[in-house]
This record gives structure tokens, sequence and C-alpha cells, in this order.
């Protein structure tokens, strides 16, 4: 059955919709109410009214047909709930409720399993935030906009077992500028799982790659196969590698962590790319999000600082990633931009092209233009120590107007306050600027990857 | 020769000082004139005033005793300014200007190192950024404070080969609150090198760490035995570990940057630790500077959310901590604050302690000091995710009241916004707040190795 209503739905009921501050049954009605276009009907078995608008005391008293429902009341009543729901004929449910398997409540999870199974119903969760599409403004999540921003329309989707750091993770993605497609926290899965999701995201056009935050899969087998029929690249970062961290994760979710070797292989059987931790998943989603694939691997670097030219040689070569060699041609160029006065003498013209401390605005026009034009030259990092009095402002128009080249470009400006806001002009012209050489790196990295997945998949 | 009064001058001559806005011997002038309380004595052959200071035409014109020389004049001019520095008396003399042996000009180093030597003269560069001291506010740093911070006075030294990464760092050091006692930047070594900078730091009542980045050694068998006679730890990044980036930094700094692996040797030998790169180098100065080294490697931690305790309990595994194991004592603890209803029955009440996603900061208090008072815990790692409605301001004052217990706490909160004004609100309490759990693991090994690497030292 296809998820469309569940992810674009024309009216939503949410069951256990509240006027109390604090109940989660507020915040997910406040959540829908803010920019969602949809109808929103409230089912709340006391109130008149909520938030406004008229509350009714079933879900069967609702006349207009409900795409979905947003469950949330305690775990116990859950399943009359979704009965109900199922009676009134709504095909789509989310249950945010948690107190199921995930506490030791097995027997009532069984029961909603069961449910959905006699109604041939969609159900995300139990235990789950549900869903976020910025598209046509879809939020279940309870999480107050105060505590936790909503990410831009974008190109990722984004799906987490785990709710709490699936917040924290689109609240970073705001943070970055890194435009989402869906958010999915799909908690103990009793019907909705990871292939599923997979399945329905590789046909929506508005998702481009599909990011995963796993704990432990329930359906191996199902997840391989529905990663491998995907014509999308699949990131995903695993948590529980260790003995001891597995343990710790068998201990939080319901479903086992399972030895991290068998993952290991059906990530690479099923070509998804692992992913280390956090910080790489938010470095390599904000370049997808903002830049081209490359058509290979080959790193031309621009640098006004030889060491972190070096950190970042170190680091593309231990990645698997290949430093461009320059053509006689393009070593011809730079010479005459030496002899033109544009380059100075003593700057390094090989790759690693060190433009040197006192490199301008103008220098690294020059340079990175005939990096750019080296056909062996796949993708671009500039090295920004903006610090250097000599660097103006103007390398942001220098950055963007390089864009045109077509090659991807990463930039990486370590420092404070000042690099901090040139952070944010450069990223605004859509090139994302890291923190330090390795994570540029890393960032070139995923999309050096993504674009070799995609290669393969696209035989 | 003590290094005192390079460090601690009470009078600094400037040769090369101007005028002239964007001229380096203006930048040094401004950085020295801002805060420092010692007095200045600008050198320019045809000013009579710099900066509203009485200008000398040559330093042989000052009657006062200059205590030290900053110069920056052309590299050609440089032998004669340092000769007459020699002719004068002066002992310290610092040479930021460029253009010796790392463009080419060899001869010109040697002709300095030759004067250094005949007047008996400490010399730091050339090609460098001299010296700041928080402490006396002797700033030397020609990076205009709009476009580089200085970080305030504490218990860190930092040195670096190269002045564009150092200021790097400095800059990001001052953004993090990372206090500095001295910074160094060293360049081409013609006479002061690590080892005599390591000597002197190692006698220096402010200096607790010292942090190195390092391209390549000159004097590998000194520095060796420098490092060894410390008793302070020492920390460093060295670039060039595969041999495309070690031949990236051949020609790019004068010296050979050598075989990565004779370095890893020599550390590991002279106990330096080294570190893997510039983040971890952030992350864990923060640490250092912040919080109270442990007395062992056993990690407590809790969260609000399961996931990103196993993160941190796998990151801990493979850095080599140990994950510290409750006393029945301390589980009888747990279970006392189970039933007066302070921490939940669904709670992991082992170690990761999972106080589940709708853990207010008073579960936090309850669960913190309990972790706190397990003695098999020397360190607490605190993962918060803060996009959790319950999770009030109250926690700023949670994580404080705890450091009465006297151990280390490290504190992990991914995140946007909101995230992002908590972090400042725990840290001005000192208490290091990481964006990953991963990095909070890195900042706890940091402080671990360092604790080790002082017990073997004080033995």
């Amino acid at each position: 059955m296809s998820l469309d209503e569940m992810f674009y739905p024309e009216s939503v009921a949410v069951i256990g919709a509240s006027n109390k501050e604090g109940k989660v049954g507020n915040s997910i009605m406040r959540s829908l109410k803010r920019k969602y276009d949809g109808e929103v009907f409230p089912v709340n078995i006391s109130e008149d009214k909520v938030l406004g608008l008229k509350a009714y005391s079933s879900i069967l008293e609702i006349d207009e047909k409900i795409d979905l429902a947003v469950v949330s009341v305690p775990a116990e009543v859950v399943p009359d709930v979704v009965d109900e729901c199922g009676d009134a004929g709504v095909k789509n449910v989310i249950v945010v409720s948690a107190g199921f398997s995930e506490a030791g409540r097995r027997d009532l999870e069984r029961e909603v399993e069961d449910l959905v199974e006699k109604y041939g119903m969609n159900l995300l969760g139990p235990n789950c935030l549900g869903i976020y599409n910025p598209s046509i403004e879809l939020d279940t999540i309870f999480n107050p906009p105060e505590k936790q921003d909503r990410p831009n329309a974008g190109s990722i989707s984004f799906l987490s077992q785990s709710g709490a750091f699936g917040a924290a993770v689109l609240d970073w993605f705001s943070e970055e500028g890194i435009g989402l497609s869906k958010f999915v926290s799909y908690g103990n899965r009793a019907d909705i799982d990871e292939s599923d999701l997979i399945e329905y995201l590789s046909e929506d056009d508005e998702t481009e790659q599909i990011l995963f935050y796993i704990e432990g899969l329930k359906h191996g087998r199902k997840f391989f196969s529905a990663a491998e029929r995907s014509d999308k690249p699949i990131l995903a970062v695993k948590s529980g590698r260790t003995k001891e961290g597995s343990s710790a994760a068998n201990s939080h979710t319901a479903s086992l962590a399972g030895k991290d070797k068998v993952y290991e292989g059906v990530f690479s059987q099923s070509s998804i790319l692992r992913l280390r931790d956090l910080r790489e998943m938010i470095n390599i989603a904000k370049s997808l999000s903002f830049q081209p694939l490359p058509e290979g691997d080959r790193v031309g670097i621009v640098t006004n600082g030889g060491g972190a030219g070096v950190m970042a040689t170190d680091a593309l070569v231990e990645r698997g990633l290949r430093l461009a060699s320059f053509s006689s041609e393009t070593q011809a160029k730079f010479r005459k931009a030496v002899k033109r006065g544009i380059i100075p003498e003593h700057a390094t013209l090989n790759n690693p092209v060190d433009i040197i401390g006192d490199a301008p605005a103008k220098r690294y026009r020059r340079a990175m233009k005939i990096t750019l034009e080296e056909k062996d030259v796949d993708v671009l990092l500039i090295i920004l120590l903006a610090q250097s009095p000599s660097l103006e402002e103007d390398i942001v128009d220098v950055l963007d107007d390089m864009q045109d080249e077509g090659k991807p470009i990463i930039a990486v400006a370590p420092g404070g306050r000042h690099t901090k806001e040139l952070r944010k002009k450069i990223e605004k012209r859509d090139i994302p600027v890291y923190q330090t050489p390795e994570e540029g790196i890393d960032a070139i990295w995923g999309l050096c990857r993504c674009c070799e997945i995609q290669d393969k998949k696209d035989v």
C-alpha cells in the first residue's frame, strides 16, 4: 500500500489533542496549526474546542474523510483508539505515544499490530515523533520551535529510529541550512519499518538521498533488498559498533542491535554508505544539500596556509581519494600568473597549491580558475585562513563566481568570530564551509562515494 | 640563556614600525599599543613619530635598555638590523619578516644565524608571528583584532611552526573560551627551536600543558630529550602523515617533514600525546582549560537519549577508555530514586544511564549525583538532547552544582539555535559542551591521557 496519504495528507485528526500546555497532544496541535494547510481535526473526549478548533469526542464522529490520524493518548488506550481509526476507515495512523515494547509492554504492541493487519492500515510508531514534510509543512513533532528548529525544504530525507536523536539532527540541519525532503521518526516499527520507508522514498520525486540513523534493524533481509532496489544513495549512521555499545543498545531499544559485522556486510553489499558519526553525517549532508556531485574523486586544493594544505592532503589520502595531478598546460598557466605578478614566486604551484599567507582574493581567483580548468580536477577544496589581513571580503564573490565552472567547491575556514561571519556569507552562496581541513575532506569523500553509488545504480 | 626577557620584556623596540596602514610594521605597533604596559620604541628611518610615539632612525639611537626587538623589514635588510641589535646590546629579537629559507634564501638565514652566535642573543623566527603573552598583553601578532581574536589568560601554551595556522587556532581558542598561557609562532627556527621552547615553558609557572602544531622537527634528538625532561604534558598535532602529505610539507617548509613513523616513535617514547587533527586539539584544549584532570579512565554516562549513550559508549571503548561498573550500592540508590518517582521505571539504570526523553533537570540532578558518588566513576559524560520540551534551563544550575563532587564533568548537546544558547550558558560555568558524543569522548580521552602522562612524570 502506498504511503502517499501519510506523507501528503489533506486532513489530519489529532487523537488526544489538548488545550493544556505541556501536554504532548497540545504541542502536536500547535505544530500542525503553525503552517500546515490541510484540515486539522482535534479529538478530545471532554473539550468542545481545542486551540480554537471544534473538537470531536471520537474519530468516529468526524464526517469528513481523514487521511491521517496522529495518536497521543496513554499506551493502554492506544489499541482502542487504533481500532476506532480502523472502524472510521482511516488508513494512516501515527502513534506518538510511548509505553510499548520499549517499556516492556510487548503485549500492547502486539494488539496494535493485529489491528493494523485487520484493517489493512499503515501505522508509524509507536514511540516516535512522526513526520515532518516541509513541502506541505506537515509537522507532527511535539518539540516546540523555541527548542527545535525545522529545516527548510530540500533534497535529503532523514529517517531516525530514535526520536530524540532525530530531533537533535533536524535542529542541527536547520542551523546549517541543510535542506530536507522528509523527516521520519519511526520508533518501534510495529508496522512501517526502514524497508517500507526506503521503498516509498525511492519513488519520491522530492528525495535525492536517504539518510538513516539506525540502532538495530527489525528485518535485515527485507532492508537489504529494499536498499538494493533503490536507485538513490542511502547513507547510514549505525550505533552499537562495540560489544559494550551494542549491549547498551539492546537494553534501550526493544530490538536486538545485533552483531556489528553483520551490518557492515549488509551495508557494503547493498551499497549503503556507512558514516562514522554524527559530525560526519552533518558535514556530508551539508555538501549534498549545497553542491552538485563530482564526476570523480580527484581533488584539487588551493590554500593560503601550507600546513592546512598538508592536513587536507593527509586526510584525502587516508580516505582513499586522489590528489589531482596537474598537466603541463596547467603548470604553464601558473607560471604565467607568476610572471604577471598575480601569484608570487615562492608560492607552491603544484597540488596542493599554496598561494601563501598574504594572498588577497584576486590571487585566489586566478589560482582557483586555473585549478578548476585542469581536467584532472573533479572537485576543489579551498582553504581560507581568514585571520590574514590581506584576505578581503571579495573572496565571497570569488568563490561564488567559480561555481560557474560546474565543479563542486568545498571550503574550509578554521577560526573564531570573524571567520564565523565569513563562513555564513559564503554559505549564503551555497558553498559549504567547514571548520577543519579533515572535515572538508570528509564532505568531499561523501560526495564522491554518493557519485560512485549513483553510477553503480544507474548501470 | 633564559627566555624570560623575551616573554616578559619591559621594553620593546619595533624595527620597521610604520604609520602606513596595511604595513606589517604598522599592525605590530597597533598590537603592542593596544594593551601592553611596557615601553614601546618605534624604529623607522624616515618618520619622526609612529602612531604618536617618538620614532628612532636606528635601534642604536635609543638610550634606554631594550629587552626585546621585533623586526619587520625586508629580508635583505634583516642581517644588518640584527647586527645593530647586537651592537646595541639587545639580547632578544623576533624576526617577523619572511623571505628566508622558506623562500629559497638559505644564505640570508645563515647570515642571521651567524650574528646570533656572534652576539649570544635569542632569536625567534624568521618568518613568524612572534609571541602573544596574555598575562602582560605582549602581542607581536600582526593580524588585526577584527580578523583574529586573542584568547584570555589561562594555562595552555600553544606553539606553532606555521604562523597562519597558529593564528587560526588562537582565533578559535578565543571563540571557545580556552585560556592561553603563551602563544609562540616560531617559523623557520634559525635559533630558538621547539626544544628551547619546551625547556622554557616547562619552568614557566603559568603553563600547565604544552600544545604543538608541528610540520617537521629541526633537531629530533634534542626535541626528544627536552620532552623527556619536561614535567608537563605535551600534546602535538603533526601534519604530513601520508607520503603525499609529507611531500607537500617538504615543498612548503624549509625543513624535511621526514618519515611519519619516526615521529610516531619519538612521540610515544617521550610520552608526547599525538592528536589526530585540529578539531581534536580544540576539543581537548577546551576540557583541559575548563576542568580538572580525572584520577582514572572509567567513564560514567547519563543521557536523555539512549542512542546518543550508545554512540558515546562505542566511542569510549574504541578510544581505550573504560565504561564504569556500578556497585550494588549505586544500583540500590537508583532503585530508590525509581521508587520515589524521581526516575521512571523504564529508565536504564546501568551505565550508560538513560533517564529517557522526558527527563527534567531534577531527574538529571539525581542521576548525576548517584553516578558521581559511585567510586568506579572517574569522569562523567552528560548528554543533553535539549530539543525535549521537558528539559528546563535549570539544567545549567544542576550541572554547575555537580562540580562540587570534584570529578570532571564533560557535556554533549547536539542541535541548533536553542542548544547553542544553552551550550554558552553551561560553558560560562566552566563545563565544556561538545556537539557530538564522539567529541565529548575525545575530550575525556585527552584528559585521561594527560593524567596518565602526569602520573608517569611525577614518579
